[in-house]
């Protein structure tokens, strides 16, 4: 593991925050009360974002940014353990920072922390097991049919799944923890982050078992991969 | 057919369901009494499902999600008749499943019945012989045109159909039937889904006779596209 | 030239039609008097269809529907002039098919003649110019750079060119032809017909000088690309 | 250099214009002052017109449009700086003659100057730092991971940065100095353009030093990739 791939995870989900938090802030500016078209623009805007930082880092660091995507990578063997805790506490650190960067784009008091009350409750945390297992049904999906749509199918999941989420699919501890900094249209009230977290990691268990099995290859079409590729 | 291949269609028929239901309620509940609002979050919500699924889901089943689609394949002596059933019974508990998710997710009634009147009518009767007609039209031309490209070609004809049928474009008797089950935005009173059904299935006789000849190749081009393959 | 040719310039076009019409009277049903919402989700259905038509009968037929296309084709000698009459029939007749079975689909008069008056004026002619223009520009430079994108750069120019035009874009004697015959938001009144396309005619004019000398490829390009060719 | 290099960056440039300019009329007008709807239109419609030139003239002129992107490849020795000036003069120049090709559509005064007063102060400065680096990192990353995926790259960076930055992303000085020459929707008031190019020129420095590490490809692979391409 380098700088430069640690660099790429901070700097991704930074982004990623941005577009987020961003977006939300926006949004709420102009909608005038109105909810849905609020979250159209955020839903939008989030799901340009993850389809840029994922074709551009890619190639530099997985493009994670997201410390459930990279415990997922690491129980398939496809993540080194030692870069585990690494990777979650660049993925930290970029998305406050992120948020951060948001405050100080909108001319808003930098340090926050959100008082938004409704992200709780049996629904969402089982959305947010949904949300999670579902991205990470895309992404395990995706790599094995066709990996060069990983962005866009990233990026169009969660476009969708802001509406077909109750919880609005935060599915990412690391921009969980970062949308607890900001009081804006994205916060969370920080005493609802760990039940969200842990939804998350849950789904990481479930998604372990259920989609190895569902995208195993046929031994034969497995076979004559690893002769095509070796 | 394996397990695998149904897990594969019970669970992307879930999905999408659980894109549409799920994206409908959310939309209903924040677009404030704006239809039109509701009906765009529905819509690219709806897209975004699709392409996700059919995208990861193809190399497993086939990605079908959809009776009329298995049925189409299996006249086309595309899909075995002997799996036609098993199929068509995965969707159906797929699309179910995926709306009872949706109903936990918000925090309503799991089991509810759909009281929505207005899906009925000789207009929207013609208008899901069209948007079935459309689907299988964009399946089997896409499928011979660019086999890569049927994903976003599905998902962006559903997301235009929404708007340009009168009936939103329900195009699939296991999306109607698991629609039966839910009294929020998406629902279609059960006593209403066996016309809709029968047009669907008319709109597969339709398009078997029309879409073989219009997507028939050119004798030469087949001739060297067999060279080729074989 | 064959039936089947045909068949797919006339489906094709009714196809776009439905997607025009068909959305355009749904958005205004729905949209409650806020014509911006109604245009973003007509300009959004637009592009949908325009993609799907495209990249599915673009091999059978080339996808021209569109008379102003298959002008400017025969212009450059790139479709035979004695198949550009039989073309255009094609695509006219299928326009006007294709709005009748929206009115069909929506519950509407079929036989209606448009008096929506606000289609007119110097800033609109001057606005097809540029519309049409813009269309051939999409079309000629994304068959020289890239001729798997035509059907994105076309639904994507025209989703953006509803709002950057003051006409809209109609961009399409068919299309013009057949908008004249709904009483509907996409409505023209027929006497303001022979304007709009006289402009498209124009573009074409224009658009031939130009964009033959904006797209030439340097000789050493288009030498190498014959000697690949064959 | 030749001349259909500059008249491809000014062409390019002033459809450009059109895009956001047009749009911004247009959305502005229908929108009943409702500035998030309006907003929605204005971004989706710039990044389709993106989509749609990037595409295009990519392969004629290298699709700059954009001062400060000729300047970062200029700096990178990827532009030479002999050509560097003519290029930032077409783009601007083409630029001034969208948006006045914007007003002749509209049926508005043709020389016009904006009198928008808030795009102004820290935040937006800020903003405008943020986005022209997003930018240069958007095109910077594609072209190493994936030269293809440039044009939709841009485009969604465009679209999602409308609105997750305070200033909705000029990121271009020869757009800002156009959006000078006109009171609508997107202008700017000419006092306030030297501090949004300032920032912009800020962003090309920050951008040279932090992206050419970020993006640089390992010893290795930057080897091999030598070995296959020459």
């Amino acid at each position: 593991m380098t700088a430069q791939k640690l660099l790429a995870e901070g700097l991704g989900t930074a982004m990623l925050l941005v577009g987020v938090v961003g977006s939300g802030i926006m949004a709420e500016t102009l909608a005038d009360g109105n909810v849905a078209l609020a979250l159209l623009a955020n839903a939008v805007a989030t799901g340009c974002m993850l389809y840029v930082i994922i074709t551009t880092l890619g190639p530099v660091s997985g493009a994670h940014f997201n410390p459930a995507v990279t415990l997922a990578f690491a129980l398939r063997r496809e993540h080194p353990w030692s870069a585990a805790a690494p990777y979650m506490l660049a993925q930290t650190a970029g998305g406050i920072l992120g948020v951060w960067a948001c405050h100080a784009m909108f001319d808003l008091a930098i340090l926050q922390s959100s008082a938004t009350m409704h992200r709780t409750g049996s629904g969402q945390w089982f959305s947010e097991i949904l949300a999670t297992f579902g991205l990470l049904f895309v992404i395990f999906g995706g790599l094995r049919s066709r990996p060069d749509a990983v962005p866009p199918l990233v990026g169009l999941y969660i476009t969708g799944a802001y509406w077909f989420t109750s919880s609005t699919s935060f599915a990412n501890p690391a921009v969980t923890i970062a949308r607890g900094f900001t009081d804006t249209f994205a916060g969370i009230y920080p005493g609802h982050i760990p039940m969200f977290i842990a939804m998350q990691l849950i789904a990481v268990g479930i998604g372990h078992v259920v989609l190895t099995r569902l995208f195993a290859e046929p031994p034969a079409t497995a076979e004559s991969r690893r002769a095509r590729q070796g």
